[in-house]
């Protein structure tokens, strides 16, 4: 029995009645299925019923899924589409406020300064894993707004990255601009470099590829190519720091324009894989959150945390995009879009562990205010931001 | 460097290479896809260059592409094609002859008689993966001899299940007919229910939701609830005993007739996530042979009983079927066809690696035994048996 329920038949069975649940909760609740995917796996997860626990299998599909996710998400933008000094400006201050705001929050809650540093670097992190799925549920991916919340979550990662690494380095006191210098580096090398050669030379290659006899023979080849560049590309965003999920954002842009003409859609593939393996990602993050080990003490900085990480992001972000001229309805929506940090954050908070920078309670409280901040977003624009438009899209 | 290593997403670009790879061999050598990709695995894999081992993440992905291959391959079948009395007498004669060929051989070869049961039990066992693969390849899956291959081959895996346990009651002297009548009960309740609801009662659930308000709002929630049912029979065909990949195939089967008007295609969304993940599974077939643990005895018996298993399973399963009333060729394309022992042999081997029943060398021996009588059924197909089908279609 023991057997059957560690097997991947059960496992993934299971995952996907869970998304299937969250599907029908979503629409009962009229959210998104995204919400109702996390919610559900927050329910059968660690923190109430224990029906699943975060495997290393649950972990490894869940990372595919996002890598997916955001490869599927790259396919609806064009490189020049992010590329903006005024979405530098968006994510630049939506960083520097956040980190403010949660340094600041942590000593004020009494928590020393390496760990307090921590907290600052977890809230400067922004995921658009979940912004980006909403506005593609709504359709709402080809807006201005759209465009800035990628442009500067895109430049985000990197600042996060760089926070990061900073704040190891403020910890151990080893701080230098030729490390900033590198750390830099490495990441614009990587969005440089990666762009140009999807764009000029992947593109061109799968094309060159379907009219060649291999690619007329195998109608899957391409697909399967495809594929290989999005994990590839995400690999070399692990290596030079970036998260995986920006790789796997650059290599759908770079393959946005590729048209075929013998083999198998790679849009299309793609969407059918990001089906079953974003639902899992959305479930699985309500399955790493687990409630049990909080106290009150940790609630009250779980809720203060979960505020400033809101507010910081939607004024960080909201105010420049106010300031680069775009309407305050748009601005919120950069705001908001901002402030989930998903993944990203648990990242930090897990590096703070294993280096014995925060202790067990904050990486909880960091966890669940990233999930946290991830499922306001969606309810916020459903609810507010994106009401008039769903209404008149529904009439 | 080494965290990257064994990172999901150098995994995946690298198992995805090596498909590509495999996929570039097997046009040059002009051979079926499979026979590349399990050939390029073997030289990456630990017996040349090490690149890659079977890990966890391997696993865990080759058993779901295992599944999902079969759930593709079940959409082409209905389930009256495959319950005819002819092919159950095609399995049963082709389950006793290689059984008693592999138990006499290992004897001749001096292994003891507990040794030789597993032998002979790992020579029953049928995988038709490859087969219906190739089959599939060359458009050649509705003809009345893959018919009788994969009706065949479902009943043969339920009479190796009944082999397998027959051999751990043999070799510790506890037979009984009730056990034997049990195992056969479970497996037959299994294939019955599993086919009648799924025909009788799933598909129309599918298509009922397809009308409903939440398959009209989110066109991807059949095709996650296709899916589950594909993992939850597997997971069913686990529990009762049979293959994993049986449960798949009948899922498949029950679905083949759903007809959907607003939600996304179940077939085509498996047959993209079957390019993906059944080419890892092919590769993964290279990965988990060893040539370096053979000694020169080892492969002598190696050769002898790979010989025995190919010549058992022709002639025992290709005498029946001219028996039956199929012609000379189709008869041989049933007796290769029933060839290949993949996966299933595999399982048998490590069952009696685990109970201490053969050693380490035997085992290697049924691995590779395994691999060999799958590599041959496709470059027979090819070379032989289809040859002329396929020259005249590519004129």
């Amino acid at each position: 029995m023991e057997e059957i329920l560690s097997s991947i038949e059960f496992q993934m069975s299971l995952l996907l009645f869970i998304a299937l649940a969250g599907y029908l909760l979503a629409s009962r609740i009229n959210q998104s299925a995204v919400i109702g995917e996390i919610l559900v796996g927050l329910v059968v997860g660690p923190s109430l019923l224990g029906l699943i626990t975060y495997t290393d299998f649950v972990r490894s599909i869940a990372t595919m899924g996002a890598i997916i996710l955001l490869f599927v998400i790259g396919f609806e933008f064009n490189l020049e589409d992010i590329l903006n000094l005024r979405y530098l400006f968006i994510a630049l201050v939506g960083v520097i406020i956040p980190w403010a705001g949660g340094y600041g929050l942590a000593l004020l809650f009494g928590y020393p300064a390496p760990g307090a540093i921590f907290v600052g670097t977890a809230l400067t992190a922004t995921s658009i894993a979940i912004t980006a799925n909403v506005l593609k549920e709504i359709g709402r991916l080809q807006t201005g707004a759209a465009k800035a919340i990628i442009g500067a979550a895109v430049i985000d990662d990197i600042l996060s990255l760089l926070a990061l690494s900073l704040s190891g380095s403020l910890v151990a006191g080893t701080i230098s601009a030729l490390s900033i210098g590198v750390v830099l580096l490495k990441a614009f090398l990587f969005l440089g470099l990666g762009g140009y050669i999807g764009l000029k030379y992947i593109s061109a290659f799968l094309e060159k590829l379907d009219n060649q006899p291999i690619g007329q023979k195998y109608p899957e080849f391409i697909f399967i190519f495809a594929m290989m560049i999005a994990f590839l590309y995400a690999m070399c965003a692990e290596l030079v720091g970036l998260s995986a999920i920006v790789g796997g954002f650059i290599a759908g842009v770079s393959m946005c324009g590729v048209c075929l003409r013998h083999s198998r859609s790679i849009k299309e593939g793609a969407e059918y894989l990001y089906i079953i393996f974003a639902s899992i990602f959305f479930v699985s993050l309500g399955i790493i959150a687990d409630f049990k080990a909080m106290t009150p003490e940790l609630m009250i900085f779980l809720g203060a945390l979960t505020l400033v990480a809101i507010a910081t992001k939607v004024a960080g972000c909201g105010i420049p995009a106010r300031l680069a001229g775009m309407s305050t309805r748009d601005s919120l929506i950069v705001g908001f879009g901002m402030s989930p940090r998903g993944e990203v954050a648990m990242i930090v908070a897990l590096i703070g562990l294993g280096q014995g920078i925060i202790d067990q309670g904050i990486y909880v409280v960091l966890v669940l205010m990233s999930l946290l901040t991830t499922v306001i977003t969606p309810i916020v624009y459903r609810n507010w931001l994106y009401r008039e438009d769903l209404a008149s899209d529904a009439g």
